[in-house]
């Protein structure tokens, strides 16, 4: 990205720099990036839920969602996600409210009980190793953390992770049992997988009899452009490749409706789904199937997804132009930065100079504007190169996000040039 | 319970028996009394429930309900609880759906992580064991057969666990790590801990240092007479007795408001509460605030519980009468059976002649009335006595509920005197 400058060039560059850096300080701002949570004007689209489902309490097969049971969750919710997710509808479960927890719990049920196709318990087990694509997600990597699953990092590419080190990993190595991948508009770098990716990934030859895909499909409606990008169904991809069982598909309506207040899904082949049910039996007796009928009142259908997922756009779109504007006019040519202009999700993607990500978040809060921890993207919070910034528009107004985008903009020039200066 | 019957006396009530139960396999019932679940009329009590919170979405602190955070629950749903389930507000979390869910995340976390005072995760001891007073709730004992948790059985007396059993094994194994308790018209056997039973367990030396007690204190609310039963307070006896991390407690309103649709809470030491929520901190990015809000606005303050309480006593109260009234005419003076006479909960306890319990449940079965199964009561199933019958009057209408208890009657008098005439 460098650009040769001579050397009266750049000092005035860094002079202009500290002068806008000084500026932006003094200008007491108080403005935060950090995490990918709806705006209140986006949870304003579902504010019909806030009093569903009113005087009804049965769902269409004619349970009472008020009492217990319904373990794998309400149909008709059900069918209205299959589609969305790529999951039948008899292989999806409607759960809680968080599919983060849904992908937490799967990983204890893999350490305390046997995977279908497992030899033993995974906690049984000298060590585990998840691969991980680079830049990814944080909570992913704080799982791992937490139950000491080795995280291996695997670079991403443009069409996913790049699949012939994901190949070579998992043929010569039997502790390796799963891969996080968010494969539509990934968490940060808005990547999609590619349809050669999703077969390479189902075909794929692993040492692990038990290896698991942990498909987060956070972003499955989540688009931002007129031209939604559909991915190749994986599920069915792993049982025409013979591996039916590799595939955990993750996604909820947390970014759709109501971020916690939402419904989590997990679907999988029916062997996973009957061993994901068996452990719920004991954990539960029933999701809050209210909440489900809700939901369903509320979404009607697939197209009342889409429908709504385009109202989303409306509110989410020009924020993430702003982004893409502000870095353009601030950034562009000056060979500091490149941005991911992503076609979904939730986040822009920042790279800077190799040795800058962190010192240009600890200037962006010095100046009042909070930044994701540069090296989140990575396991252990490590990026080797210290190189990107995870960029989450949706939640502040578009005043505010132009001025902290403006303002993340001067601190990149800023430790752009001090660096380049030496 | 048995009476000395001449051959003569005994052949005629066995003849009677055997043609009442013929009249009643006739008569082609179809009747469950399996499960304590709510009625749908005490359902409808909540039925304002189904319309919250309307156009509300932020909590008394000012918090967007519909957007991630908050892990430690909406405090003024806290707040309602604290006095109800005796936790302070500051050391109590409003979760999800479930309580059972809590219980098996603690035993979950217990095992992954290092409790407080633990020297080591539970997964790497050779042997974990839990006390189970019985007769218990088949539930927990559930939860220890599926993570290899050993279940030592310890009687039950009228005033709680027979503390000298619980002291003795407590005191003597270091593997012994955890006892269940459902202190307050314990499940299915209506008994109140005495207080000082309760500051026995408070008191008491364990080889374990990270002992816990698993309080699952569901029926904390749910009186059946005027004159509610109030327990001590476990957590401020541990911590008076300088084991302040030894009680986990565990409540919710699945009884109280929507069974799978409440919420449930978990109370403990502050260092308790911190290591929980650090783990679930990890696992998701708040509970369902929503769900808190919404209960918080229908059930107001404690004084809104006991009231809502009082009317599900109405519900409620005249089917235990029935059931009591019932035994009482069919059973009673026939020295073929016992039950409780519960002062609040959820269940009757019916202890049939040694040996007979299955054969009870069988018959009955075989005449349409569904009972939980015998020795459900029993870690592993096991009722070594094969006595115990749990009776759960709470779903069936009155009239239906009627019926199976006089079925009931009905098959103990058979099985009882077919056993006495050999």
């Amino acid at each position: 990205m460098t650009t040769e400058l001579s050397a009266d060039a750049l000092n005035g560059l860094l002079e202009r720099a500290r002068k806008d850096y000084q500026d932006l300080a003094g200008r007491g701002l108080s403005l935060n990036l950090t995490r990918g949570k709806p705006a209140p004007e986006q949870l304003d689209l579902s504010e019909e839920l806030l009093s569903l489902p009113a005087g009804r309490h049965t769902a269409a097969d004619g349970t009472d969602v008020r009492n217990y049971g319904g373990l794998e969750g309400l149909l008709e919710l059900r069918e209205i996600f299959a589609g969305v997710l790529q999951v039948p509808v008899g292989q999806l479960l409607a759960a809680g409210n968080s599919s983060l927890e849904l992908m937490h719990d799967s990983l204890v049920h893999a350490l305390l009980s046997v995977l279908p196709g497992a030899e033993s318990r995974w906690v049984e087990q000298e060590r585990i190793a998840f691969l991980c694509p680079i830049p990814g997600y944080d909570r992913h990597f704080a799982l791992c953390e937490r139950f000491g699953i080795e995280m291996i990092p695997v670079p991403m590419t443009a069409e996913g992770p790049d699949m012939a080190v994901v190949e070579r990993l998992v043929a010569e190595d039997p502790a390796v049992k799963g891969i996080w991948c968010v494969p539509k508009y990934s968490n940060p770098d808005g990547v999609c997988y590619s349809d050669e990716t999703v077969a390479r990934l189902a075909a794929m030859n692993t040492a692990a009899p038990d290896f698991r895909i942990f498909w987060d499909n956070a972003y499955a409606a989540h688009h931002l452009t007129d031209e939604p990008v559909e991915i190749a169904d994986l599920l069915a991809a792993c049982a025409d490749a013979g591996n039916p069982d590799r595939a955990f598909v993750f996604g909820s309506t947390s970014k759709i409706t109501a971020a916690g207040a939402g419904v989590a899904f997990f679907g999988s082949s029916p062997a996973n789904v009957k061993w994901l049910l068996a452990n719920n039996a004991k954990r539960s007796i029933g999701p809050d199937k209210v909440n489900q009928l809700r939901h369903a009142m509320f979404l009607r259908d697939a197209d009342g997804v889409r429908t709504h997922m385009e109202r989303q756009r409306a509110l989410l779109g020009p924020k993430f132009e702003a982004v893409a504007r502000i870095l353009e006019a601030e950034l562009g040519g000056t060979g500091l930065a490149r941005w991911t202009d992503p076609k979904g999700g939730y986040f822009v993607t920042l790279e800077v100079p190799d040795g800058c990500a962190k010192e240009v978040v600890r200037r962006a809060a010095e100046a009042g504007i909070v930044l994701t921890p540069a090296g989140a993207t990575h396991p252990y919070g490590d990026d080797p190169r210290d190189a990107t910034i995870r960029i989450a528009p949706s939640y502040p107004g578009l005043e505010e996000l132009e001025q902290a985008i403006e303002g993340l903009a001067v601190c990149v020039r800023l430790v752009g040039y001090e660096q380049q200066a030496g």
